[in-house]
């Protein structure tokens, strides 16, 4: 039992005030963890779109003061009643989207959908009773997707923590936290290409190298590259991606080059752009008779997918996946494990490190579209 | 060898002189099989939706004279050059689309759909010589979909006949030749519903109580039904229907009704009806996280599927399928097996019988919407 249990820890926080300015390191008072809820210690977290996304807040209801970040490594302080999964001492990583095993969707083997722990964008309290845990001089600050790890501690449901190896090292596996699993899944859990087969992935972004490693490991022989910029193909290299394709280059739809490339159409595509117009050529570039077309990237809001039916009648497969199809509880470790074991790379995804203090630098690096990761490193 | 092997036999045969008016038994000259091609006396056809709509040829480059028909079952009469698959005497299924065993969709074990024997509504002549095997004085009656299987004897690809056991009633298997394997096999080889599932069916006609039968096949604990005319529930109650829907009898879309009846969504639904908005619901009526819908009803060539993204990103899957994937030559054989270990019912399909000379009847029954299927004798 850590000394801190069942106290209120004062720690720094990176908090949102309102949305698109700088976060502010503040002093924050985080509370214990309630029925079902752990609080943990983060060792080091890193930046995702999505945290980008909803501190921009453009169009939305915005919920603010707000502490954001999702992807994180962390070691279990204390656990709430109920919870026996988990003790003080496991690292952890903290998932947007959970896993209660008890509803429909945690029960079949086919969805990660958890019906209690669905992302939520909207919620910035605890499911418990509805509150925060972190406030400043008793105001409440509120939550992130569940998670809030741009705290030196934060309290999350029990059923959105993977226990992982302590051996692991958090600094790297923290990014599986989200959008490197999402994109990897996307390729080994739902495209699954066989051995020897060519794969296009739209959007070269940390999502679609992702896939792109995934389809690596599944043995592609063909790994395609589609983007709108083509300085991404450098980088991408690294990831597998054996041939490019710029959509702006080509004076006709890029399905039909991809067509013309590869004898009528790749095997597998995985769209990580969440441009309307690029789902639709990643689903209209699959071969006839056998391609699978997965959709990864999260659309406007008033996004319309169109195709004439006999594109699907021609026996093509269309779907979309949510955290790459992986129950956070229950796969996670094994990702873990396949980065132990040298199959997966992670290193190559990470390319800025900073301090919490300079916590900021990491949105910027991602608003000027600079690198694929940058890990936060909390102590400092 | 039988006597007539090498000469041009003089039949009947049903000639569609003009788009839409009667078919006329005419007496014509059966040229003998060429390279690859097969000889077979038509024992008994029956009338599917396909030979009325090219017959009917609206808004198409019509294809006249020609002889219609392609649900049948036959004898082998002779062979042509390079056919060891089959020997006179061989029962057989003609079937539209072919099996060459040669190219990347014949060696694909997920696509039937053959490179050098797709189905081809334009052509009107084998694939040989260009030339048909039809003639009256000379001048050439075409060939539709490789079968014209509405004449005493036809010449077809040896690819698009299905060679099957002898004993099989060839008066019951003879539907399995397009409609009832289409839907079968749109649920029992895309579908796949697990035992106990859920599973909706838009479009009761042939087609779709095909694919009914698939999933009391399959074990499905609910089949709901869905069509515009509500009849059809009464015959569909014989094909294992349990509910019904009539979109035209609620105020909301029928993806909303049945996601109500189902506690958030079908697990499989199978669109039957080839208009684009049942695909649209047989699409959105499925179960987030594991739903998968298939598509097999041909839509007009204008049509334009459209859904948010966000269906399929919450794991959902859209298929479609062609002859309900089934590969001809190789899959047939075991489907008129299900028939004979009475697995598969047929006798529900057929709902009439009439004599060649009165195939008119036939179409009269479709056009007015009567019945499933109708049986053509050739020997009366
Ligand atoms: N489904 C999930 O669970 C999940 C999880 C994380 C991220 N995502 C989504 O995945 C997507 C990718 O994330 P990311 O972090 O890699 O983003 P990113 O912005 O780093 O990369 C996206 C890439 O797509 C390219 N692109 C944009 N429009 C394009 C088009 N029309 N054709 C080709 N390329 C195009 C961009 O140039 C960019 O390189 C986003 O939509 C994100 O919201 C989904
Ligand atoms: N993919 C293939 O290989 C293949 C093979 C054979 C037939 N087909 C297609 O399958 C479809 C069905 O064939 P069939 O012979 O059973 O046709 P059918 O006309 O006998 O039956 C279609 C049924 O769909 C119903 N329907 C029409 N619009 C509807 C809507 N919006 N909502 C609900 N129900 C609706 C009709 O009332 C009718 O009962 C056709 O489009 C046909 O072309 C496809
Ligand atoms: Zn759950
Ligand atoms: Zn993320
Ligand atoms: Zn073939
Ligand atoms: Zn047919």
């Amino acid at each position: 039992m850590s000394s801190t249990a069942g106290k209120v820890i004062r720690c720094r926080a990176a908090v949102a005030w309102e949305a698109g300015k700088p976060l502010v390191i503040e002093e924050v008072e985080v509370a214990p963890p309630q029925a079902m809820e752990v609080r943990i210690k983060i060792v080091f977290t890193s930046l995702c779109h999505t945290d980008v996304y909803f501190w921009e807040a453009k169009g939305q209801t915005p919920v603010f003061p707000r502490i954001f970040g999702h992807e994180a490594g962390g070691i279990v302080e204390s656990v709430g009643e109920g919870v026996t999964d988990l003790a003080p001492g496991d690292h952890v990583l903290p998932v947007f989207t959970g896993e209660c095993k008890e509803c429909a969707h945690c029960k079949s083997e086919e969805s990660n959908m958890c019906n209690l722990l669905r992302i939520n964008t909207d919620r910035g309290v605890m499911l418990h009773d509805g509150k925060s845990r972190f406030s400043i001089n008793g105001k409440p600050i509120y939550h992130f997707v569940g998670t809030s790890t741009f705290s030196e501690y934060t309290v999350v449901h029990v059923g959105c923590l993977a226990k992982i190896n302590p051996l692991a090292p958090l600094d790297k596996v923290c990014v599986l936290s989200c959008g490197i699993s999402t994109g990897l899944g996307a390729t080994l859990n739902v495209a699954k290409p066989p051995k020897g087969s060519t794969v296009a992935v739209f959007g070269l972004g940390a999502v679609g190298l992702a896939a792109a490693e995934g389809a690596r490991i599944a043995g592609a022989s063909r790994i395609i590259g589609v983007d709108l910029i083509s300085s991404r193909f450098e980088e991408a290299k690294k990831f597998g991606v054996t041939e490019f394709v710029n959509p702006k280059e080509h004076n006709k739809p890029a399905q039909e080059v991809l067509a013309e490339m590869t004898d009528g159409g790749v095997d597998r595509s995985i769209e990580c752009t969440g441009n309307v117009d690029a789902m639709i050529s990643a689903f209209e570039c699959v071969h006839d008779g056998w391609g699978v077309a997965v959709l990864v990237g999260v659309p406007h809001k008033d996004a319309v997918f169109k195709t004439h039916p006999i594109n699907l009648l021609n026996e093509r497969t269309l779907k979309g996946t949510f955290f790459g199809n992986y129950k956070p509880r229950s796969d996670l470790p094994s990702v873990v494990e396949m980065y132990m074991n040298k199959e997966l790379e992670l290193e190559k995804f990470i390319t800025h490190t900073v301090p919490f203090s300079e916590i900021n630098k990491a949105f910027e690096y991602m608003l000027s579209a600079k690198g694929l990761r940058c890990i936060i490193r909390m102590d400092e």
